[in-house]
């Protein structure tokens, strides 16, 4: 079965919109072990249009179509398509009356445009949309079947999931079951961590791709038949026995992802100190809904003001030893801590760059310190040559993975092959 | 001039990274006045390249290809293209002394691997890349100039704007000079931005465009000639004043970037004092290199405990009111100021979502305050049915609009069409 995908819109095509639904389609067509084999994006131009359709019609077995359905005299895709196949545009009665009940229930008149919405090809098949006003509908042409969804993202993933994944499996018998194991890790490049996997044996229908996620890289280990599934676990474990503690998290998009199921519901409160990190900690965190159960506080103590007053770092410490040092950075966590006796507090303190720098402590110095009931951790890290916004995202990541390694009872500081560290 | 892209590599195709350089690229050739006609996107097949490069090389004039051009074995572009013209690939001895001195300069011996890098097509022209390993090239096949670039982003932009955008100007006669300035609005929906400038008239050459950044709207006036250019100020200026107090920036991306030019070198300090936004209005401001010289704290207190013991709030205050209250958000916004004396301080209370809102004050709800020497301003906003990411994002913009109002001596409190607000 060969799928293509062909994006139109002028936004899309002319850059004012990063086309994320086309990464986010391809994404899951992968993890169902389809390929994308090629991607066709165009604006708003009927002729060009109607030529597409027609051209790849030749090559492809199944095209999603993406965008073009909305009520307003630029979206063209159901006029090209008629107009590619040679046939007329027909009203779609059902999706007619669905619009006109969706406006009644709204309490409003449908405007008139909307009944646009309603025109489809007169050989299309109507799909279902119980998430808006755009009709999908597929289309036979030549070898292909022309699929249109809607441009809007949350309408498009609705679409794919309920509909296009069943129909093309189920047109293509396309029964063959797939999984998909995510390991995230740390600290570690994608060819340190290949080399170290290269020479594992892996059974077959099983697969193992990287994937650049900054500041982490995610191994995805993929499964195809019912065999391999059986046998992903223990692959995902032998995997990360071999890779030690380099991975810190499985099926989590980021570290602060983990923190959160972690402390949610726990029973356990943190605070948060940052200085180089300037709030990156935080809104991680305030990003998911039910942070307030546990996130006591996250002070961006910026200037060494602000850290004495609100934290009682000792003014002398920052004298002696500076903002970016072990010590200030211990009596920030200790500080954050004792305000409400959270049961654990991150500090960080650095110099992002891309100025600021001395030869004694250079851009990219980071120091992260963890303060618990019982005490305090604390490392100064070193990231030479990373942007201000890697600086602050890989000393975000180290920070969690410190908390992280202290919440399962572990050793709480590790070596990153990537990242380098100041001798305490 | 007809002019397309092609983005090459299995992990743009497959949507595990997503595709900026090719909405950079389109956006960049938009300010110039150049329109991409055509995107096509396809993996690192060999016949697939092939046969691109020729079906597309009929219809346009220059096509930029990019991607592909790395050490390894599936960098394909140079072979595809040396095949796709019939002609063999041949060593590029310039490229090769240039990468030998680039590895003898970092006291280290090139990689065989890295000898691929030299060979371009026979009639290939070559293309300096003075950022990177990988050569850029240029062949004429049929209609069309293929014109090849770097994955690498940095690489790209670098030979774009140096080297493809003098070349297709002197190419194809480009010489019409166009500018462009672009005007940040808050609060206020596309249609009712368009509704306000439809009736303008503008002069020939000028044209109006809208791009959706949330949570802004950014209006483009992009002028093409001396003669529109010469204009362009002044119909600016006219747009500003049709659009009153919506227009929030001048060529910026963001209202924090606004605010980073304003506070930088004003001799003025700034604290914060977040609770739903959570960090979001300090990390933007972090963000910046140079923040540090006005940003003395930002103070995420996001239990009530944090509110009273780090910003002062006095309980009842807390009991009679509740945390998302005029009373409440005011007492933080003079609390965080008076720690350091800041010129300033923001803070903000609400109802991120999903969960948490009543029936008094539902999901949406956000009390922001703006503490100056001279006293308090204050303002409560509904923002119904958004997400927590967007609450929280234009409830930052709202804080630092009412700072940026303050910072010119105009009213702090404005209203806007697409916000709703309690009464006091």
């Amino acid at each position: 079965m060969k799928l293509e995908m062909i994006c139109t819109g002028e936004e899309v095509l002319s850059g004012q919109i990063v086309d994320t639904n086309a990464a986010w389609f391809a994404n899951v067509m992968m993890e169902h072990g389809i390929e994308v084999q090629r991607r066709v994006t165009l604006g708003d131009r009927l002729e060009d249009l109607i030529a597409v359709f027609q051209e790849r019609s030749l090559h492809a077995d199944i095209i999603l179509v993406n965008g073009g359905l909305g009520p307003t005299s630029d979206d063209l895709s159901a006029e090209a398509m008629a107009k590619a196949k040679g046939e007329p545009l027909v009203e779609n009665a059902e999706w007619r009356a669905k619009m006109e009940a969706w406006f009644s229930r709204n309490n409003r008149e449908m405007p008139a445009s909307n009944l646009k919405q309603a025109l489809l090809p007169e050989s299309a098949v109507m799909v279902d949309n119980p998430v808006g006003t755009a009709c999908g509908f597929r289309v036979k042409l030549n070898r292909a079947w022309l699929y249109f969804t809607p441009g809007v993202p949350f309408e498009l993933k609705h679409m794919v999931q309920e509909q296009f994944l069943p129909f093309i499996k189920q047109e293509f018998g396309l029964d063959a079951k797939v999984a998909l194991n995510k390991l995230l890790t740390l600290g570690h490049g994608e060819s340190t961590l290949a080399d170290k996997l290269e020479a594992l044996e892996l059974p077959a229908g099983i697969t193992i791709g990287y994937r650049s996620s900054m500041p982490h890289i995610e191994i995805k280990l993929f499964a195809r038949g019912d065999k391999a599934i059986a046998l992903l676990p223990r692959v995902t474990n032998h995997v990360r026995q071999v890779l030690g503690t380099a991975v810190v998290a499985e099926n989590r998009a980021t570290l602060a992802e983990e923190i959160h199921h972690r402390l949610l519901n726990s029973g356990l409160s943190l605070s948060l100190a940052e200085s180089c990190t300037g709030g990156m900690l935080t809104s991680q965190l305030v990003a998911f809904p039910g942070s307030s159960s546990y996130l006591h506080q996250g002070l961006v103590t910026y200037s060494n003001e602000s850290k004495v007053r609100i934290l009682g770092v000792q003014p002398s410490t920052l004298d002696d030893h500076g903002a970016v040092s072990i010590a200030t950075v211990e009596e920030m966590a200790m500080g954050a801590r004792a305000i409400l006796d959270s049961d654990y507090a991150l500090a960080t303190s650095g110099i992002a760059g891309p100025d600021g720098g001395t030869e004694e402590k250079p851009v990219g110095t980071v120091a992260i310190a963890l303060a618990t009931k019982g005490g305090c951790y604390s490392q100064m890290i070193q990231l030479p040559r990373r942007s201000r916004e890697l600086v602050r995202s890989l000393s975000s990541a180290v920070a969690y993975d410190m908390l992280r390694r202290e919440l399962l009872g572990e050793a709480v500081i590790v070596d990153y092959s990537s990242i380098g560290r100041f001798a305490k």
